[in-house]
């Protein structure tokens, strides 16, 4: 009997139909925590809780239900995507009233949202080859780090005096470099030290040539990567069809060649 | 006699004087419309009036004798440029000279600019290739909203408070989130949050990383399709080309193996 | 006596020492120029004054040299290099020196540092290929100067009241969509009409995306296009070898083929 | 004995453990330099000062290390990591505690954080790789300096007596030119000079597009060259593949014609 509603379970949740009405659910809650933004009549507000608190349940029941229809438990929850989602809706499930905690609770309620990805296969798909993608980025980012922490303590070193605000400590020091990298009216900064040090543009200047040539290697780098990858996958096709071609001509050859040996001796045999 | 009239029409539509003069047209009333921003005598004013409704009226013909030329009457709606091309023309001809209403009126006629693009073949190439690009862009802006979403939901939870013209609600929020996504000031938000939320600068990081992460990967998945259906163009043609030289190199080596084996047959009964 | 002038002028000419001398008096006659901007006594600009004069005279020397040098006059003035350092030069050379149109000529001065670029040959290659990249450009700048058009005359009718220093005009509204192109402060337009339209952030975005989208795919484009002649030139080598490889094959086989048959012909003569 | 010291250093530093515990040093002397940021109560600024000494120190026996674990000596120094690492240690150890000369001592210890570079593989790797795109972008500087050179003289002849802070003269001109470059607030610059040379927006404008297009042209050309020599490391691997193939099947035919060639003559001799 557990078989059978495991397998009309299975059934169910693979629908089209019932992965259009989780979506529709999932966008129609995030509609609703878009509402509560604006200014709303206490009624509403009420409303708005119940229905929030009964997507979550329902979330609870279709993951329920997803667990279900696996047939092997074990399997459910090596996948990311199927914790992802338990831990959103368990976490969106905990009842947080209290005045400071209320804000975490409602920040949480948001990452349901997320779920949008978890649902639509093309999504998860893109969210995947970002993630494949960042492994790359890994000691570019190292390498930025140690030019910012580099400039960030020179920069205290330097400018400390002129603007604590700015460059008070190493943390904010980072903070103003960042800026400055997005190139943030950064001349502001600029001006200010370089009335007291005339020649801080040089400070500037380098940190801003120096990461925009670092982010633009990355850049490439990722480019040219992603291509060689393409490249390979499609090259491997067409060199095994060449490999083939020629490996065939060659046996076809040797072929010939026996077969004209074995004229040769039979030609050696009969004049004898 | 329609039969005769129709075959001129199509003859003087497909000129190229008939094309360059519609060229010249659509450019002296946009100059027109252009003339009309700075400040005018009335009289000049009227002049411009009458001269622009002879353009929508010249326009209105042009396209007649376009339907007139076509033989299937039915194909000439098929056209996406001709439906463009009529609509243009039709609703800069209703008369809309009520105070409110004639802003509207006026931004339609601005709108007959764009027939430069119907009319220049190489202009709809490009908006062409323009429209097949979009739909890779589909998923990602979606991951994109999803990011706004999300943000903007958080961002008014967290800081609407501190300034309600930003952060007041979702849709402000998610304004404010494309204005950071730009850099344009954003620092300015940044310092005015972090006065009271120390932590807040984590807000903004992740948010101007992850939108520079997704949008970067977007261009370089664009540039990597693009390539690649350059490169298949060709390759297909240089592999078939290929296939075809090894397809003859193996029928020629197969021809000489059956003339290697009729001699040795000929030797075997030869002997006989 | 002519002949010989001209042979030694030519071996002067294309001397890697003269290349050099020439180079250098380019680089202190910039310096010269870059000095005159910072505060001089009296003295030191009359001596730069005729050391600027001096300079003009020695290039008019340079260039007769290298006239004298060419053995076809005529093919002198085919090459644009050439054309473009006599016209610096002698507009270099013209008096100039009352008030009005003393900027004039010390701004046609400046353009002297250009013939850095027809003097080094590296640079020469660098500026050919640039304006070899620009008629790519061509339809895409049209396509771009049609969306500022259309949007330049929708700002102007909708936000002329708003702010007529940035929208008074076609020609200023353009300047300002250029700007908020650069995004450049362009927030600060955006919150000012949307006081009075809220909804014109559409206005705004949809502009962005456009000019971004369009900007873009130019970029795309233009990568694409410089790999795909690179290849080009590439592969037509590596085909051109592929194809030799395979009609020497082919030569091989079939003389081989002939042997053969006349060895059949032989086997049937033989017998009888 | 030597010889047995030599051996165990060498073993020593080859150590991964020996690697990993140089990165901890680093990254805590790193920490230490950020950490003195910070307010601190003095007691603790001395104790950092000790602890930096004895990192210096620390450093400069590990470097002796490596010399020792060295075979040839003279090798040891043709590393350019190896005087890069000295050449930081060396110079952190010099005392310098005077106000002035402080400043610049304490600049120095921050260089010590480089030596991460040195230390991690990947990162030498990718240092490597920059240093090596460097060359190309040589005349596109050269180019980009030329451009900046004749703008920075026209802008100060220009637009001195309406800014001399921007325009002042050309060393403060192409600062100001590098600001117009990155977009930073570059309209307040082009509103002041528009108000006396209402045409002085041709000069900003010129510059964007020219220097956006240079930098365009550059990154374009990096990525093509950067992928070319991927695909000529590549191609010339399955090129000479395929080279080998051809050969090995033109060397099988002509053994084949051989061959044959002996069979012919065999029947020429044997009817006789």
């Amino acid at each position: 009997m557990y078989e059978v509603m495991q397998t009309r379970i299975s059934k169910l949740v693979h629908t089209t139909a019932f992965e259009i009405f989780i979506i529709i659910v999932i966008v129609i809650s995030a509609l609703g925590i878009g509402a509560e933004t604006f200014e709303l009549s206490p009624d509403f507000r009420d409303v708005m809780g119940i229905f929030d608190y009964g997507v979550s349940i329902f979330f609870l029941i279709e993951i329920s239900f997803r667990f279900l229809a696996e047939k092997n438990k074990g399997q459910f929850f090596k996948s990311g995507w199927n914790i992802f989602d338990l831990t959103i809706v368990l976490v969106s499930l905990m009842p947080l009233e209290y005045s400071q905690v209320a804000i975490v609770g409602r920040l949480i309620r948001v990452f349901r949202v997320l779920r949008l990805i978890s649902v639509v296969p093309e999504l998860r798909i893109l969210i995947g080859s970002l993630f494949k993608a960042m492994p790359q980025f890994g000691y570019v980012i190292l390498l930025m780090f140690i030019i910012f922490y580099i400039y960030g303590a020179m920069g205290n070193f330097l400018f400390r005096d002129i603007n604590p605000e700015l460059w008070g400590n190493i943390s904010l020091c980072m903070l103003t470099l960042f800026r400055i990298m997005t190139l943030e009216d950064w001349t502001d900064i600029l001006y200010e030290t370089m009335e007291v040090m005339p020649f801080s543009w040089i400070f500037y200047l380098s940190f801003i040539f120096l990461t925009t040539f670092v982010f633009l290697n990355m850049v490439i780098g990722i480019i040219v990567s992603v291509m060689e990858e393409e490249r390979m996958k499609r090259n491997e096709v067409s060199l095994l069809d060449q490999q083939k071609d020629m490996k065939s001509l060659i046996t076809v050859i040797e072929e010939l060649k026996a077969e004209v040996g074995i004229l040769k001796n039979q030609m050696k045999k009969d004049p004898a």
